[in-house]
């Protein structure tokens, strides 16, 4: 392959796309359903039409374009990524792997690999699901794992269900159940993404080999106290909602320290209630994110910070309650797809870093079901979901060319 | 004196005053320069003539009603309480102080006491400070401690400033000056008000006699650390401002625990920024309220903090400033008036007990240039500041007793 010409491509594509946002000079806003994502889609269906595709968008807005095989009955091979992004995102998060993908397809063209199986480009709809509060949209749909009930329960900011953003965007939402795939129609899913964490970029390494996709479980916690005023009431009378809670947050990133391995907990969101500087709070809410690739650590993080909310709120009277937002058990990648990528970069001389991904994607929806890899590319700075998302364009040739080597194995 | 009639007399003024509240079944809320402070004016101005009194509106809203002594030249007792309350406040903060310094003059007309000076009746404006972020307005500008520029400077919700508000209700702002009263012309305040606080309450305690209103400092601490994405930020690269001022906050109360002799600490405002379940957060301002009868005491807890603040914020490269919002030193009250009250107590067998007043009042402003006392009533459950606050008309009474027993001292 030509890596410059791929690098070219890839960035006229990209660079191209950037005009698909709702936030012109602020970033990437390529709402699920919007006007954004129908101009986005119409481009990258020319793109893969001209790559030689048979590209089709199903019913509800995810895009394939496929690469017909020498048997079309085999498992294909999936390889994308989603085109959505989140209020004032980047312009790599997601729709760089779909780029990847329909470059790969023109590499396979320009190459002549005759894969036995389809290989088969995909452009998700809606993984971020920042717009409704969804997730992996498109892909559980195209898995199975959607149903009417949630289309119609997931709104936006403005009261405006999936549903109805689906009939206003030309859909027929009930039909949703065509989006899913015949069993055992999908082999293996491929998918590059931007690692929008700091660690390839610190350490100047290329390509992130995913070994694992965390598990997480998040929570949001109560602490119950009493108001009372900060003056007049002596310590030993006061239940101070404040003083339990961060006796408790105080702890929660040194547990992770002390797991160690890529464990990382965030108490991101604190609030005080009447939250008045003289008045001593009578709750506090915060919530915790807990991400392991080893799901007992998760569990033993969760289980000490209950510990502590029992001992605190006993020790001061108070009270708690924890409200589970989410649990997601650790997904982990293919073993024999991840050797072939190693060995590809090894052959290339790309410096590469087993890794987990700290992030969900739509490979943590397709890998609980299907043999499934994942490339990293450095995210400058680490930074993503912002304008400032930025990985140099000759990072995702490389992944591309880590890619193609794999396929042509597996082909 | 007829303790039950002093009883009855206090309670039919406050049930008449109940009326003039903005929020009729909420609570009182009456705010200054308002129609609620109007006519509850009135109505005291009245309840001060039939008292015999000499009544006069001085020209910030301050009432003033003078039962003549023997010798006019000498400094008078000043007795009294504001007559502003907080938004959907109690019935009995400020204005049972204003009703039981009444309650006296008319029993100093009844029993034909003598004195040699005159005594006289204060009913201040806006203590409070809710409505325009002043506090302690009316007796400030008694003592000469307010400048126009204050007047100009402060302003309510509506944008609407003191100056303002001063016109609308019909008064000329620039005369605040003629609100001071000459050099020499008060020799000492006394003051009746709720404790707002559980201690006597709990303890089943007639009488407070308050022996120092404490010193105040308070603070908005923000600690900076960076953004950063709370799946994909390894926890040895991120700066954590949650994290960072947890650490901090979570020692707080302990510090003034460990100060003990009723010294609070109290942090009742927190925030995160961005506040995301997923976001590493960017910074955490959280408000400190420290409270003490001993200045050092205060002092130290403050040294205690930033040495904390410099020792997190160093280890995890974050940063934090500090504003400072208020410093106000313990105020003594007056150690012989003080035990002409406890003589009393003792005399006529009420449970009293020497405590310090959490909460500022207007004779801690006073009590920094004049001789002052106060007596503490005990508040329910210790609730003020709510609709809920109540106290039984019979403390009010004995206050009166031993206020009237001082006062013959005095004279």
């Amino acid at each position: 392959m030509d890596l410059n010409l791929s690098v070219k491509r890839i960035e006229e594509n990209l660079e191209h796309l950037k005009q698909f946002t709702a936030t012109h000079g602020n970033g990437c806003t390529r709402l699920p359903f919007s006007k954004e994502t129908r101009d986005a889609a119409e481009y990258l269906k020319e793109v893969m039409r001209c790559a030689g595709l048979e590209v089709r968008e199903d019913c509800v807005g995810n895009l394939f374009g496929v690469l017909p095989g020498k048997d079309r009955t085999k498992p294909c091979i999936l390889c994308g990524s989603h085109y959505d992004s989140v209020y004032n995102g980047g312009n790599y998060d997601g729709i760089a792997g779909v780029v990847c993908a329909i470059e790969l397809a023109r590499l396979l063209v320009e190459e002549k690999v005759e894969l036995e199986e389809d290989y088969v480009v995909a452009a998700f709809m809606d993984e971020e699901g920042c717009r409704f509060g969804t997730g992996y949209f498109g892909s559980k749909c195209m898995l199975g794992d959607i149903t009417l009930d949630d289309i119609k329960h997931f709104t936006d900011r403005d009261g405006i269900s999936v549903y109805e953003a689906m009939r206003t965007y030309g859909m027929v939402p009930e039909n949703f159940t065509e989006a899913k795939w015949p069993e055992g129609r999908i082999g293996k899913f491929l998918e590059v993404h931007i690692e929008q964490g700091p660690v390839l970029d610190a350490k100047e390494i290329e390509l992130g080999l995913v070994d694992c996709i965390v598990g997480i479980q998040r929570y949001m916690v109560t602490v119950n106290g009493r108001a009372d005023h900060a003056g007049t009431t002596p310590m030993d009378m006061r239940m101070d909602a404040v003083d339990m809670a961060t006796k408790v947050i105080s702890n929660i990133a040194d547990w992770a320290r002390e797991a160690g391995n890529g464990t990382v907990a965030t108490v991101g969101y604190v609030t005080s209630v009447p939250g008045g500087m003289n008045v001593v709070a009578q709750s506090m809410t915060f919530s915790v994110d807990i991400r392991s690739t080893n799901n007992d650590v998760i569990n033993g993080i969760h289980e000490k910070m209950l510990a502590k909310l029992d001992e605190v709120t006993t020790k001061y009277n108070g009270s708690y309650s924890v409200d589970t937002k989410l649990i997601i058990t650790p997904c982990y990648m293919d073993k024999e797809m991840l050797d072939g990528l190693e060995e590809s970069c090894k052959a290339r001389g790309y410096s590469y870093l087993r890794m987990p991904s700290g992030a969900g994607h739509d490979a943590l929806e397709i890998g609980q079901v299907l043999p499934t890899v994942m490339i990293f590319v450095p995210s400058k700075d680490g930074r993503s979901h912002a304008p400032q998302e930025y990985t140099p364009y000759p990072c995702f040739g490389k992944a591309c060319a880590a890619m193609l080597d794999l396929i042509k194995k597996l082909g």
